[in-house]
């Protein structure tokens, strides 16, 4: 049997009480793993994700491209802010781009400190193909979800149970931990109000009233694209 | 209005983001909370929880009643374990008894760092009278599940949404955070499959390989005492 676990937080998983080598599934879906998925399917050669905007903004300096905001604001050094749409220019195509995420950035530290065999990038955008891919395979999975600042958040729950329930269909799987049993049942229960569900939260809220409606949208909008990001030592590259 | 959040974890309390002042549900279902509803309104005097089996075994060599257990038996300088049943014996009546459990303690300990106004021990035995206990109260509540070892678990949150929707009938009463959303849904879903829910969990089945059936249908039976107790400086004792 191969087993399957999703962790609330970075700071969830380091306590884990599980050893087994496995991949882990990096979920932050508001929004640095769907800019990302978004990035690296239009084109984007690599997203180098980086913590703090004081970092993003020494890569600035050091000649990259940069995505950095702060309250949903692209910030005056940078050349995009964090949205997803505004990953696919043309003028990104071939490029790499430094994102400054905090939460998405602790999540992928976290994978690698604890020796992660492989770190995939998952959103809603390529759900049903990352549940494909790791199909395909052999191995043990941990579904990570950033949270907000250690703190557990809906929006990336629920896609830690759509991903866990295509996988669980594979009765390979066993069931490692309580949280799949919570996020498939909000899943389950969820999956076709999953906007109006979504939208009672504070951090849609907070968007939405930062004139990102339409963005919501997409970013809740299922299997749009086939691309499977990977992390390649710091780069986040096509797999 | 009045402000309710739920943690799933001592650390993710500490994380959190909020910084208003508040009571603290404490919630440990299996089992630290549950014994100590038991305890308290068995005629036991005072519960006084420690973190580990060492403290424990220096309380016991101060000539203290002792509760105190490893993989679900008793320990042997011990008085009794950790069921909850165990404390329902007349000669315990108008003791104080030491409890160690090590999650319990840990959201315990952080409460009282975080100086909340009131430290209330729930369980399913007193989740109506603890409600209505904190519905005659103008303050804000944060329900604070012990989890296990800093990960999230089932039956905790289960309880959580079980109180915070008894609470947010209060309409003074805003949701907080995402675990409030999490929790009252998983509560209105399975509310009614309570125990067949939670048996499928591996704490609840490691429980019952130790021969505890019959106490999980206590654990998991609503409403059966009203006592609420509090801690009061290192003891927990009846309101």
């Amino acid at each position: 049997m191969k087993k399957l676990e999703v962790y609330l937080s970075p700071e969830e998983y380091l306590l884990r009480n599980s050893s087994f080598e496995h991949l882990v599934v990096i979920v932050d879906i508001l929004r640095a793993t769907t800019s990302i998925c978004t990035a690296i399917d239009s084109g984007v050669s690599a997203i180098l994700p980086v913590a703090t905007v004081e970092e993003a903004k020494a890569k600035k300096a050091e000649g990259y491209i940069v995505a950095s905001e702060r309250n949903s604001i692209k910030l005056d050094f940078a050349d995009l802010g964090n949205t997803p749409l505004g990953f696919t220019l043309d003028k990104y195509i071939g490029k790499e781009v430094v994102l400054s995420t905090t939460n998405g950035t602790k999540a992928i530290a976290n994978a690698k400190k604890e020796k992660a065999k492989e770190i995939l990038i998952g959103s809603f955008l390529n759900l049903e193909s990352l549940a494909q891919h790791l199909l395909k395979k052999e191995d043990n999975i941990i579904i990570l979800c950033s949270g907000w600042k250690g703190v557990f958040n809906l929006e990336d729950s629920l896609f830690a149970g759509a991903l866990a329930s295509l996988l669980l269909q594979d009765k390979e799987y066993e069931i490692g931990n309580d949280a799949v049993r919570m996020s498939t049942l909000l899943w389950q229960e969820k999956q076709n109000e999953l906007l109006p569900f979504i939208s009672q939260t504070d951090a849609f809220q907070r968007l939405v009233k930062n004139g990102l409606e339409k963005e919501m949208e997409y970013i809740f909008t299922l299997n749009q694209i086939s691309t499977i990001p990977i992390l390649r030592g710091d780069r986040i590259v096509a797999n």
